[in-house]
């Protein structure tokens, strides 16, 4: 067995501290500063202009003032190059850095403009940030393994190239953590990335680079991909918007992965962003650019205008949520319960309906992701890893070699025939879904069952590092393939987040999670964010009645 | 292990024939009749008027008559259930038989429209027969197995929910080869269906049942099942239209199957009849009724009439078909060749355009199919036939207890992490399919890639009883996903269709399959058939694209 790891990463390290513009490190506050989300504002090395454009937070009007030349393609570049570099000495939220190539295609992107007097396409000029798996040609795609040092792209992934027809200009990528199978970030390459609003806890996972590098505005769009929660996970840690589509709406195709084959449960990418009007354009801009042509798995579904415009929800002139207090097993954390209830406030008072819902089955559920994601045991991890002959992780504690800790990966293989029985339980269950949703027409005034449900995105806010206790509020949507979409509701609060009297447990699990709220001190800052579901491909409507929560959520606050 | 298989089936059959009405009971002649197609008209057993039904071959019209009240629902299904059991009396195509039922919702429709005066449904009184999958409650769905026998229905699957909702009659359910992995059907209950043009040969599978009693007339329009070919192979061993819908597009929830779980390569439902127009109401009306709110599976994509007015190909004015000689590994029989000459000279004499479609790595495609078909050797059979302690068919020669012949089934199981591989590759061979679907681009005069390819359907127009040879031509598309429609071309001739001198054989198999072809009067009065293969999801495109090839043969002919 090779053993060559240590010295494959130190390269890399090198080779990345290079990639960064030497004129561009700058002052990082020392270790005890928690919140570090100010510092791209003071630490001098972007101007007013720079920082007008990163904190424009509107990413269609962004996309206008690119589109008027008011703002240059070179110009917006590399405000958001230079918070993206200042983001990752915050951080750590970065993997392959690349800006002289994007300065070059802005600046080909300028030209463009000036002489045909036309955007290139819908994203002309706009920087994008991806997660370190999508592919583009020439650089490395490391996802994290020491093993994939040096594995460069022979070309583009699918939607690499939709995002270059469309005008966008690609310039770093986002770190993840090892096997992609984490809700936080860490890995023995690049390490681990921090939270901006609260140093000590997870930026979440695995699409963590992004939600740290967006927080910090050091990226306007950011992709990820979802498989339990990879999206929205980072979304919600981070105080951002997090898109999970349904399977085959965005083309996955020439995207590494981890488990590759694995299609019981397939993944998904989608955006992350700070404003909704970013999460819209990107499903609008990839599902116009028919991806049917380019990605046998896509859907032949273009974007729907009418299933925006809320047509088969009573054009959104009253909606009726359902409200997921818990999923019968873990009760979340106090800010959680209380972001719901800011937003069942805010949703009464502008007129729409709040019933509350009965989970159905997540613990069935879930035992069915568990099942189906270790369904061959740990053998795709071993077959990476052991071409470097890195260890394979454990858990997301800092690796100390011989320690041990819980296993969270499952070395324990079943049969094809097994799998199969569970790939139908699973659909039985799907169905009994499906009729369950169909069944709340009882519920609600408007004669159509629940539009959505709110549901929490994780049992708390963020946890300290290496503290993650799973996926089940995201995971329990991957399975159900229904869309989802993480929002921002508020952030914990010292004085309104006490702790609550220990409740009956509902399970072990619940009591652990519990524990873990030792004060709100340990959670100061965090960011606290619910999600919206609606159906299987329904990302048109999910978007806009995302819209219709946030606007309340404002209204009301 | 329980061994009373032998009595279960001696009650099913004797509770089958009681549910013949025994006055229709006829004469059937013997078995060396080969050609039994004018029986039905000849047998005395059907009046005029019944013959003028029954002899319509128009769905559409025979919708508008129903609706119109011109005729009777009562009528229709009386006239169809006759010809039916005359049918199964000359094929044995029949497994469950339900005329009662029938004839009392036949007289509820009619009433129904009487009062009201609007038809229940899209599919008013249409009679409909069901391959033996597709559950009706209060019936069972035995699917060849003796162990399955005694197993009845709580409820409807969802598509015999729909097709009741569209006002359809259920009045039969049709044939099957046990396991239903065979292209040919004979089971250890029913026994074998036989093929109405020439009793020797196969009627195809596994839904032969229904391609043989729509053959004869006993059903406007049937529904069947395609994993591999098993509506279009039926289909096209009786002269008959039969598509194979995407993925999900028709919902499958509530049908039971072989291998249930196995969903590397789902299985589809589609509908068998007569006449186009019957296809395209099918499609339609199960589309137009949202099954994704019953069915979790079934993709959001109501029935798209733009898609059908081929907008995205040029309006149908001028069309680009790639015409696929052969799959470079077996060369068809002589009928087929002539058959795909017949069709590329109609269709360069209606305009439109015909270039030749080289085959793209089938035999690597072919290899995934059965590596998934295989992924659990044959452990979902032996649960099923270990209930009763019935045979396990290895082939589809007549069962002679001892006796052993060429192995279909394999009983080699794969794990889950090679199925992952297989998986893998899969995908990564659609990509390169597509790729090379979209570059034919240079190929044609049309600005567009081809429009559709023209494809055998089978090796042959069929073949003698226990003698198939595997479904290659049709399986193909089921990996690549793509939708395709039989349609027939003419039918086996003596004198035109003489063999021809062996070729310098592509394989083993080539040279087994030109052996095969001892001599036309083998296959004398089989049809001759070939398929459509459109895009993925391409349902109205392609029935709307075999719509112009049909009117270019009967143009032409």
């Amino acid at each position: 067995m090779p053993n060559n790891w240590q010295e494959l990463i130190a390269d890399k390290k090198r080779r990345q501290q290079e990639s960064i513009p030497k004129e561009w490190i700058v002052q990082i506050p020392p270790d005890d500063v928690l919140d570090v989300t100010d510092v791209p504002r003071e630490c001098g090395l972007l101007t007013a202009k720079e920082l007008e454009i990163t904190e424009l937070d509107d990413v269609p009007l962004l996309l206008k003032k690119l589109a008027s030349a008011e703002w240059s393609a070179v110009e917006v570049t590399t405000a958001f190059a230079k918070r993206a570099i200042v983001a990752h000495q915050l951080t750590n939220c970065l993997t392959e850095i690349f800006i002289d190539r994007a300065l070059a295609r802005a600046a080909w992107l300028d030209e463009q403009l000036k002489t045909t007097g036309k955007v290139v396409g819908p994203l002309h000029g706009l920087p994008v940030s991806l997660k370190d798996q999508i592919c583009i040609k020439g650089l490395e795609t490391v996802m994290g393994y020491a093993s994939w040092i040096g594995k460069y792209s022979e070309k583009d992934s699918v939607l690499t190239e939709i995002l270059y027809d469309c005008g966008a200009v690609l310039y770093v990528r986002t770190n993840v953590p090892q096997t992609l199978m984490y809700p936080e970030t860490y890995n023995l390459v690049f390490g681990r990335t921090l939270n901006p609003r609260n140093r000590t806890l997870a930026c979440g996972g695995s699409s963590g680079g992004e939600g740290a590098l967006i927080a910090l505005r050091g990226s306007p769009l950011g992709v990820g991909s979802d498989l339990g929660g990879s999206v929205r996970i980072p979304a919600s840690y981070n105080g951002l918007y997090g898109l999970r589509p349904g399977y085959n709406r965005v083309p996955y195709e020439g995207t590494l992965n981890t488990q590759e084959g694995e299609d019981s449960l397939p993944s998904v990418l989608g955006p992350l962003c700070r404003d909704l009007g970013g999460i819209k354009v990107f499903i609008q801009s990839v599902a116009s650019s028919k991806p049917w042509f380019r990605d046998p798995l896509v859907i032949r579904m273009p974007w729907l205008e009418d299933e925006y415009k809320l047509v088969e929800h009573g054009s959104g002139n009253k909606l009726s949520f359902g409200l997921l207090w818990n999923d019968g097993l873990v009760v979340p954390h106090p800010p959680i319960i209380r972001a719901l209830e800011m937003t069942k406030k805010a949703l009464l008072a502008a007129g729409h309906e709040v019933v509350d819902w009965k989970p159905y089955k997540h613990d069935e559920l879930y035992d069915i992701v568990r099942a189906m994601w270790t369904a061959a045991g740990d053998e795709d991890y071993r077959a990476v890893t052991s071409l470097s002959g890195e260890p394979l992780l454990q858990n997301m504690e800092d690796y100390v070699e011989g320690a041990t800790g819980a296993l969270y990966l499952s070395d324990k293989a079943m049969t094809v025939y097994q799998l199969w029985q569970i790939q139908k339980k699973r659909i039985a269950l799907r169905k009994e879904y499906l009729d369950y949703w169909q069944s709340s027409v009882k519920l609600t005034s408007t004669g159509r069952p629940v539009d959505a449900i709110i549901s929490p995105s994780a049992f708390y806010a963020s946890h300290p590092h290496g503290k993650n206790a799973g996926a089940d509020y995201t995971m329990i949507w991957n399975c159900l393939d229904y869309t989802a979409l993480v929002f921002p509701v508020t952030q914990v609060d010292t004085t309104l987040d006490q702790p609550k009297p220990p409740h009956e447990f509902l399970s072990e699990k619940d009591k652990a999670i519990y524990n873990l709220y030792d004060s709100p001190e340990t959670y100061k800052n965090a960011p606290v964010s619910l999600q919206l579901v609606g159906r299987t491909l329904e990302e048109e409507a999910v978007i806009k009645m995302t819209e219709i929560v946030a606007a309340a959520l404002k209204a009301d606050s």
